[in-house]
């Protein structure tokens, strides 16, 4: 892609450069630039097209890679990576071996730490902050983090301790009103006040003073910023959210004016307290579709961009829980569904149409939807929270304290379980079957298929207890050669040779695949696949050689909770697990991660 | 014990029956009955002595079990186990089969959910209001919660999702200025400017309006609240952190005058609206020794009630961590501490004192603290954060997140690993080996020794990466009989029979009395217990019989890997783990607790 400014630009520095038309046509060739990319390559779109300006405003305010720079999840960083000497190779965006769709240190110095779950960046950015100051340092450090993050509590934890300490460490908040979906919590309302107040303390006012404290400078700035008072009407406010946690609040300001942020940003760079700039921006902004249905547009598979995104009539898991959790609640008044900002992905827009009093979204908030959940149960409620695996981690210790310890009746639908693809190490469903085996009192259950998917969220709400479900990103792979029973807690498939194959979940399918090429394997099937069956390990007991494949790490996963029963049970044969071993997963199309892990059916045959 | 009244409390019901003058001895009996009991047996002594008004004006106003009632944590809920019913089996607080410390459902009905970690009380609180009025049950949810517990993120997601929602949800904030330790944060200098706040509202214009509403009580109900206006100065406040999230905010009150905090309770549970009554206590009330020093008051062990607590001589691991941290941190000004409100309970006391520059105390805030120090790593200091083993599971996600998938190099310093004893199944530290060997690119130690703990912590300030240190409550056991090398990855006591004993971390010294009684017994000592030694697995492959002990859930845990590992390498012995099974571990004395587990050396000599 030609493009006659973004060409140009190799470092921030040259971004700085810029007269205010070349940034105005600078800002167009980034949105075409990611318009284009996004719909060939898929990737997050909205957020990166509202936050073009802020991105190119934070980069002639400040000095990354001296001033440290984190762009919370990273759905808004596409920018930050166009002006950060990457635009060569953006158009690998999101493929193998390319560039990452979140912030990634080993691509550049400008991305300070891996971004991907939510929440994260106030703390990680004042961690840099303080250590840059322990040290000596010059620069700062900027944590920009969206109105949805806000809904997360460790943005909280990290305000209520930065705000603490004298310093000038800066976070940006990216309000679009919006974060995933829409954004929900009594904190959306107050941010929409601020953003309303039209009672303006004139600019003047507010740093006159400040300025006129500088020595020498003092004066010139003061002139400067003055100029500016009639253009930018962002106001220094009291009382509000941030100063309750001791931080200085600026804004509102216009998240599409680069130069009034530009000054904004400039500004807060002279305090020596913790300041907050509450920059309001549109998302999906300067592409029609997008602005329109932004939710559509969060993050997308690749799309004609002049016709814009369709949608889909491809049925997932994601639907199937949906739609079983409809049927259920239909009957039964006590079903209820909680997401945490996933109303959509984790396919309960119906149930949040049809149930609305039954329905929950709790924002980005993974450790209060569990126990949140846990109270409804205790209050007579059947719950389920769909959640995504690599997000339920943040819940861990709320799955341990509020729900297993008492024992207490709910489901966690997990998906997303397994390799999810092209959102890479931080978003890979790997860690569930490890972390939620390690808690006792808990079944988990893998289905490889809709139907099995159904058959266990009906089962859940009748034995009570603590259950997960965790089911794939994606599609069921039917098959036609067989008809698989899962209403046990395992199904064998029987072959005439040594060699027994155990699975889970979606390599089942795989594993079928390679029973059709080979039929003397014995296949077995998980179907709860925690806690081990006793009848499945005295199965075992006399087997030769046992294959195991799961689409986890290995280390916590079930292969390693078979080998310890077969061992104890005098299992004299082979046993061999193939598992994720002590690696993270980077990105890359899910049938070739599988490939490259030895979990394709190929792998399977040739083992 | 024989008090006037506490004895004919059976119920909250009897409390409510009481006079002014009664309630006055109540209160009394109640401290006494508290001091009395936790200087025997030990306990929580200065918040539980500083929530009895306010535990007794609860039960006046509110009627527990139809309203929930919640109390954060759980170190202020020994005054409600005395007026529930639970005054006789008081006496039995803390020992095995006893009373809780913490608030258990299979205790009582008054006791909605399990509670021992921080700030989840108001989700648990929202979930089951929520449950009550889908049911269309009478009745609340009341959660109580202290100031340090707000410094935790999950009450703030709580927060945002329930203020966010009309209805007669009530959150009661317990300030004692401090939580665990001086409380820090931002947040901290808000509450302390809102108590101090001298401008109040008359009382009459707060509430006249609103009562009016009300029809046929409404007057009379003004008038009995109106004959209050000038004992309690109660407000509302607009523009806190409370109101920022939708809450209505009702406050401060003396959180020593229950007719004060009751009537504020009564005219809390009025409202359609989501309330916070905001009430301030004295931590250690009616205690001098705890009033003065309310820190050394938290936690106690048995202790002389006439001469109150006396300082400990006896040498911790968090004692030798903390020290080893000091010694560090004078050679090299890159070592940085970081606590999440537990300065004294990881032995940082005296770093806090010399270092304060790079110490770090981030509130009970463990998912910012890991992130925080990750960033503090990425900023070029090497930092160690020490938290007890149970709160770690807090920040799992972080762990693997914002640590691990980038290598970033820095130290957890995991402390109460294993049994702690009487605080029961929600501090056992049973969970870290599991949690923390499921991440790729970590490595654990777990000393037995405090010379092997200095070590360690020396060690991975020069290795890099994500490592983590586990240890126990409490002190070594060492060795008179055996010089122990701990500097490789395992170390090999030789017997000459063919059972091969394994084990790591305090166990290893009850290992070593079984091999002192049996010296045919060959005892590996892991040192680092992660990742296994390719030549342990090697050097164990041909074994008859290996016996596994750890101090563990058997889960995930240590034995199980190497099951895995042994099975992959052709291993035909006996394999067997002795750990946790699927169960968590009530309170007793850590020894009993051993005992029972089959983890104390005579098991081992048994096996």
């Amino acid at each position: 892609m030609n493009y006659e400014i973004l060409n140009t630009i190799k470092s921030p520095q040259d971004v700085k450069k810029l007269s205010n038309s070349q940034i105005t046509v600078l800002c167009e060739e980034i949105r075409d630039c990611i318009i284009n990319t996004v719909s060939q390559n898929g990737g997050h779109l909205a957020a990166n097209l509202g936050s073009v300006e802020l991105t190119v405003a934070v980069h002639r305010a400040f000095d990354s890679p001296q001033d440290a720079i984190i762009f919370d999840v990273g759905h808004q960083c596409y920018t930050h990576k166009l002006l950060t000497g990457r635009f060569e190779d953006f158009k690998n965006l999101r493929k193998e071996d390319g560039l990452s769709g979140f912030m990634k240190p080993k691509e550049s110095e400008h991305d300070p730490i891996i971004t991907g779950h939510s929440s994260n960046s106030i703390s990680a950015a004042y961690g840099i902050y303080r250590a840059k100051k322990l040290k000596g340092e010059e620069g700062s450090a900027v944590a920009i983090i969206g109105d949805g993050a806000l809904t997360g509590g460790m943005a909280y934890e990290a305000l209520n301790h930065a705000g603490d300490h004298k310093g000038n460490f800066i976070v940006i908040l990216n309000d679009n009103e919006m974060s995933i979906s829409q954004n929900v919590g009594g904190m959306s309302k107050s941010l929409t006040k601020m953003r309303n107040k039209t009672r303006y303390h004139r600019f003047k006012f507010a740093f006159g003073r400040f300025l006129n404290h500088i020595p020498l400078v003092g004066h010139a700035l003061y002139k400067f910023f003055y100029r500016l008072k009639e253009i930018f009407k962002s106001i220094v406010y009291k009382n509000n959210i941030f100063s309750a946690f001791g931080f200085n609040y600026l804004g509102p300001v216009d998240g599409h004016n680069v130069k009034d942020m530009e000054s904004l940003f400039k500004i807060a760079k002279c305090y020596q307290r913790p300041t907050v700039i509450h920059v309001v921006t549109t998302k999906g902004k300067g592409y029609s579709f997008a602005e329109q249905s932004p939710n559509s547009y969060h993050g997308v598979s690749p799309f004609d961009a002049t016709i814009g995104v369709l949608p889909s009539n491809k049925i997932t898991f994601s639907d199937i829980a949906g739609r079983t959790l409809c049927e259920m609640a239909e009957n039964d008044d006590k079903i209820c569904a909680v997401t945490a900002a996933m109303e959509s992905g984790t396919g309960l827009s119906d149930f949040a149409a049809k149930y609305p009093d039954r329905f929950f979204d709790v924002g980005i908030a993974e450790q209060h939807a569990v126990t949140f959940t846990a109270g409804l149960a205790k209050g007579g409620m059947k719950p389920y929270f769909a959640v995504y695996s690599s997000f339920l981690q943040r819940a861990y210790d709320q799955i341990i304290h509020d729900c297993a310890i008492g024992n207490v009746p709910l489901t966690l639908l997990v998906d997303r379980a397994g390799i999810v693809g092209e959102d890479g190490e931080t978003h890979q469903g790997l860690f569930d079957v490890s972390f939620l085996t390690s808690i006792p009192n808990i079944t988990v259950y893998s289905p490889t298929y809709y139907d099995e998917l159904v058959y266990a969220i009906n089962l859940t709400a009748l034995q009570g207890g603590v259950n997960a479900i965790r089911y794939p990103r994606g599609c069921e792979v039917p098959s036609n050669t067989f008809k698989i029973d899962f209403k046990g807690d395992y199904t064998v498939l029987n072959g005439n040779g040594d060699r027994v194959v155990i699975t889970y979940g979606k390599l089942f399918s795989e594993a079928l695949k390679a029973k059709e090429a080979d039929e003397s394997i014995t296949l077995i099937k998980l179907n709860k696949i925690f806690p081990i069956s006793d009848a499945l390990v005295l199965g075992l007991k006399n087997c030769k050689k046992i294959d195991f494949y799961e689409e986890s790490v290995k280390s916590g996963g079930i292969g390693e909770h078979l080998s310890a029963l077969l061992l104890e049970n005098g299992f004299k044969g082979e046993f061999i697990i193939h598992a994720v071993n002590n690696e993270f997963v980077p990105m890359a199309k899910t049938d070739a991660a599988l490939k490259k892990l030895g979990l394709d059916y190929e792998s399977m045959l040739r083992s």
